[in-house]
């Protein structure tokens, strides 16, 4: 894996390490500074622009409603200084439901920061994780 | 407007016109060639990899009833030699479904191109076309 999709990979993760955790900070952090930013959340219209898209963040990061969120099997697509990841979240514990997501990125300096982020319902459950192997039994 | 964002704008177009006018040839042609390809069509699972999308096109294209889409508001955003396009879609004439989407571009050598489609339905109705403005009359 190049360094670049493990960048971008870890992009993505810290996307959504900031939404799971409530961190705003590190919510800002991660979208792109210089780059142009959109956000469609699922079934809300197009936001378009930094503060736009950061206040969205900001009401959905800060609601005492906010629900868990888990990212599974992202992929990484690179073009060049862009990237685009497909992953699916499951919100809401593991009863919740399932989203399907693409997320573009910029490299922006030496950083891959996200730029857009349009998320939707899918009718596909992603596998769970695996269970542990059980310990090998001598007898 | 920049050479780019109106090439942008001319590939985005170009997939729509493909799809109303169910041109497989010219869908094959607006998807990139050697840039990762994927694809989420509204409620489906991801589909991933050009022969797979091109595929799930061919079927749409090719169905009795294909409906009528048409593009609007659409918006580049550019990010070097990507791009992505935020657009509504109304499928089924004026009293059609309205989507958003996401297309997202690369350049491959002079040519801009589609590497991922991401439509899912949306609350939000896109104005209409305006109305000609009535003749002035003299009175």
């Amino acid at each position: 894996m190049s360094d670049d999709v493990q960048a971008v990979l870890a992009a993505n993760q810290a996307f959504y390490d900031a939404f799971a955790g409530g961190d705003m900070r590190a919510m800002s952090d991660i979208w792109a500074a210089a780059a142009p930013v959109a956000c469609v959340h699922p079934g809300a219209p197009l936001l378009v622009g930094r503060a736009t898209v950061l206040e969205s963040w900001a009401s959905i990061l800060e609601a005492p409603e906010r629900p868990n969120i888990e990212c599974f099997q992202p992929v990484a697509h690179m073009i060049g200084n862009a990237a685009f990841v497909t992953c699916y979240e499951r919100l809401g514990g593991a009863q919740g439901a399932v989203l399907l997501a693409t997320n573009v990125f910029a490299k922006e300096g030496e950083r891959w920061r996200i730029v857009h982020h349009h998320a939707s319902p899918t009718p596909v459950s992603p596998p769970r994780p695996r269970a542990p192997a059980p310990d090998h039994v001598l007898h």
